[in-house]
């Protein structure tokens, strides 16, 4: 799997986002029910590209890897846009759901199971 | 607006979630499918709770203020981990596809409009 | 508000939609997962349409009407196509539904209000 | 493949579930916007329940069926609403997009074939 590139803080790419929405003066379209309906549209994108990828063939069409990295950052780009909008800090929301997670899902009764945390 | 927390790189948050994907041994379970799959479900909570929210109102319900960022951050763990799955280098990808906004949107000509690039 | 067009019963485009998709060979594609996938891609379709209309204008963009209802056919088609392929009988689940909601939202309590059935 | 059942036409289901809607004095919840955020909340549902289904497995997991019915019975009232409240006839609509891709995707030249019409 691969990393991430490098020292990027996810700060700095709020901040970067914000800025090119701020230069072309959006942010008047940039409501969070706007966001999430660009959200929508981009999520769109990513399920025409593997929509008829069965689980036998590889999961990305060949050919469409770069379209499918464009598309996976789309719909980051907006959901950065769209926690900037709704006053949410993604990085801690982050934190505390994974901790609500890991209370729900201990690892070692959930370990290879799919099942859901309220299922027996 | 917000800032985001502190200094926590993209990288060291793709870590953390897999990291805890890796201890309950759900890789298997984690196909770029699945996880697309996954964020679709995400979203839909999402819209679930701004649905009925006309423009007028507030955004977010009134009280569903954490229930929003928590949505916010599942869609924001699937998609580190749908990139992280499908070998998408998140960082990098974004900083590809603004350069491409970037030359498809002058600011000078798109300053305040919301129409697309290939509209005259 | 438009009548849809006449006598069509539901059983009818279902049995046009597969004969298309039957002439064509498509069933080997037509998996529950894929055609969901289908779905998504084509509500994305939708919001795109729609993503940067602010309540005040119209719900559609002027010129875009058309667009908008071959969106909208494009997802029937695949829902249809959807329910045939994994058993559902969609007037059947239709009408199921329809009394479950009944009973949760008497009109008498619920009338004007968009609250949810559990809520105080 | 199931039947769907009997004589019901589409314009009778349509008149069914704007008449809950009206019954309930929801009109004014019902423009286009929230109507497609709603219908991305049920995709959501559907999502849900397959997103760990790999394809050898059966499409819809054991137990579920009626659920599934239920969520795939949700998105249709809700696209049957949002077609009406968005002044689209959705049986014209469905044939109108059918002859458009009977037309992109001829019988004889894309038998078997999942490519879209405009690749080689």
């Amino acid at each position: 799997m691969p990393q991430f590139s490098g020292d990027e803080r996810l700060e700095d790419l709020r901040q970067l986002v914000a800025a090119f929405a701020a230069e072309r003066d959006w942010e008047r379209f940039h409501s969070p029910r706007n966001l999430l309906l660009a959200v929508v549209s981009e999520i769109g994108e990513c399920a025409d590209i593997v929509r008829w990828q069965d689980d036998g063939g590889p999961a990305i069409p060949p050919g469409q890897e770069q379209a499918w990295a464009d598309e996976l950052a789309d719909v980051f780009i907006l959901l950065l846009r769209l926690a900037d909008r709704s006053g949410v800090d993604l990085s801690a929301a982050l934190h505390h759901k994974l901790a609500i997670a890991a209370a729900k899902y201990p690892a070692d009764r959930f370990r290879g199971s799919n099942r859901k945390y309220d299922q027996a």
